[in-house]
């Protein structure tokens, strides 16, 4: 176990009175082990304790020869471990518990009085997981120069008649040739009036001249996700409008990224970058909250947005990520991903923003 | 709501002394309204009572314009959604509620004290799904009609030097184009040596003389899934052994399958095929249980296996898919879905069985 990253989770239990958590995000269990899992719908459970007695709970259908730095209690299928789990715990202590615990695995805990609280304090490792340190701001960066090369490779796709679903189809081998390792999420491209549909699925619709372009994608590097956002044009802008759509998306992303440092409060990176485009005459086609912190997952948890007061600190990592959609149309949507330094922002993504024509 | 399927898992629940239930699975929600909704991290759920008073709770982010035939709740994020939901169960009497309940969900609901009792009642939801009903079989016939159609396209590509990926890459345009909708899970291609791999990944194989080839493919027709596996020659077999191991999976198929009908146990269609191939000296090669229970998911509660001694019941639907695995050189697997009638089977997969050497 990474002792730095258990500490910081410890002390966000302590904060809140408690000497005892089961993690059984797969996730944070990564964070802490390096060891990733998806468990289907069998127990892989990290128990930790302030007084350092921690222990994993690993299936034995569940391949993990490697030391994790914590004992391992190995069972299987027929056994009764959550009898098993139970033994571990204090019954005499109040026991937090990741908020996406299944029932199938709390309520035996409840009923076995394996503690005399249950609490949801998975915001620790959130916390916790919010503040990179220095080899997940490496691997982030690099998960995004991998990202900033995809998007190069994306871009010379881009011809006359060639659909959404193709260059989405392209994203899985480009990034396997840059390194990648899957997806962050799957690839969006959207082209013309389907720039304006939140979240559209890639399909069949063809490129033509004219259209606004969005391509938002990400990878993942030895497990860390990158995410970024590009608009285009195709050929000509139609409309001298679209320019302006582009420069004021553009000036939003850039305003807020520029304000980026430690202890600016959330919500104000989220109303620099509104303000710019509700004084453009364009607030109601901003749907989204500006950003969301991403890490081991792409959505982690934290965002960017109005009603998020927290103060940033560094070694937060969060997307900015400006828009305008304009219904039946066109959208413009452009984002970085930012990291919060000692005494400014490191913005991960390079690659250019300056509005492009593509030919 | 489907009155039928809400009846079903009302009795099962009656069965355990249960008045009501708050079902969070969205493909059982699925099962009874006809509505899937990926909840993401937000509550999407459905509250049944044996006095009928039921109520679907969805966040105002979800776009439901639809009749459930069940009074909707909305709410949104900021509104204290759980002490609402307890609003509406009734304190005085236990409440079921589904395996995968997040923790989130299920702790404010102990805490508020919203039942007497809090119970996993899964397996109510489980055992009414386990039995199709006509409309259910309807669509099932379908997509394994269509999984059939999209085996003939695969086979096509299948020429010297094509790899695993591109193989696997193709399949859900082929699904597309015969009208699948989707997975229901990533397709396995395994080429050689890599079809005695469990579950092996496609990559970059590619095909050559002599290969063993396994196709593991499977769609979503209206929800429903399919599920189906071939296994083939390249250009030619390279030991008569080869074609000994092909036939005692094809044997070990057909023999299990000819024994279906109702009341039979499951686990004695397990022992069938497991006799084949122990007989033929593979014991050991057949690694996995003979099948799995399918529907909405592609595996849906209840397994064909050793272990379960349950009897088999009319619109039961599960796989058939004994294998023979020898590391470092090949393997073969043979998978239909089969349909328990009131007198016998339905195989829902019609793409032949005889042992094909591809040209």
């Amino acid at each position: 176990m990474n002792k730095q990253r258990l500490d910081s989770i410890l002390g966000h239990l302590a904060e809140q009175g408690i000497t005892q958590m089961i993690i059984t995000d797969p996730y944070t269990i990564f964070y802490l082990t390096g060891r990733y899992q998806d468990p289907g719908e069998r127990l892989f459970a990290l128990y930790i304790n302030q007084n350092g007695q921690n222990r994993i709970f690993i299936n034995e259908l569940f391949t993990v020869p490697e030391d994790l730095g914590v004992e391992k209690v190995w069972f299987c299928d027929t056994d009764d471990y959550l009898h098993l789990l139970g033994k571990y715990t204090d019954p005499t202590a109040p026991l937090g518990v990741d908020k996406t615990m299944h029932a199938r695995f709390l309520l035996p805990l409840i009923d076995g009085k394996c503690a005399t609280a249950f609490i949801n304090t998975s915001i620790c490792a959130d916390e916790a997981r919010a503040v990179k340190d220095a080899e997940e701001i490496e691997l982030m960066r690099h998960s995004s120069r991998i990202n900033d090369a995809a998007m190069g490779e994306i871009v010379k796709l881009l011809t006359t008649g060639i659909t959404e679903r193709e260059v989405a189809g392209a994203v899985a081998g480009i990034y396997r040739k840059l390194g990648g390792e899957g997806f962050s999420f799957d690839p969006l491209v959207e082209f013309g009036p389907n720039c304006a549909i939140g979240h559209h699925t890639p399909d069949d619709t063809p490129l033509k001249e004219g259209d606004s372009i969005i391509i938002d994608i990400g990878c993942r590097y030895h497990g860390y996700c990158s995410d970024m956002t590009r608009s285009f044009f195709y050929k000509k802008i139609l409309k001298e409008n679209d320019r302006f759509v582009y420069d004021t998306v553009k000036q939003a992303n850039e305003s807020a990224e520029a304000l980026i440092r430690p202890g600016i409060q959330l919500c104000e990176l989220d109303k620099t970058a509104r303000d710019i485009i509700t004084k453009a005459g364009y607030g109601k086609e901003f749907t989204h909250r500006l950003g969301h912190f991403i890490g081991i997952e792409d959505h982690d948890y934290g965002d960017v947005s109005l009603a998020n007061t927290a103060l940033t600190r560094p070694g937060n990592v969060f997307s900015i990520e400006p828009g305008i959609y304009i219904p039946n149309d066109m959208g413009i949507r452009i984002e970085d991903l930012a990291l919060v330094t000692e005494n400014g922002a490191e913005i991960l993504n390079k690659y250019p923003k300056e509005l492009t024509i593509l030919e």
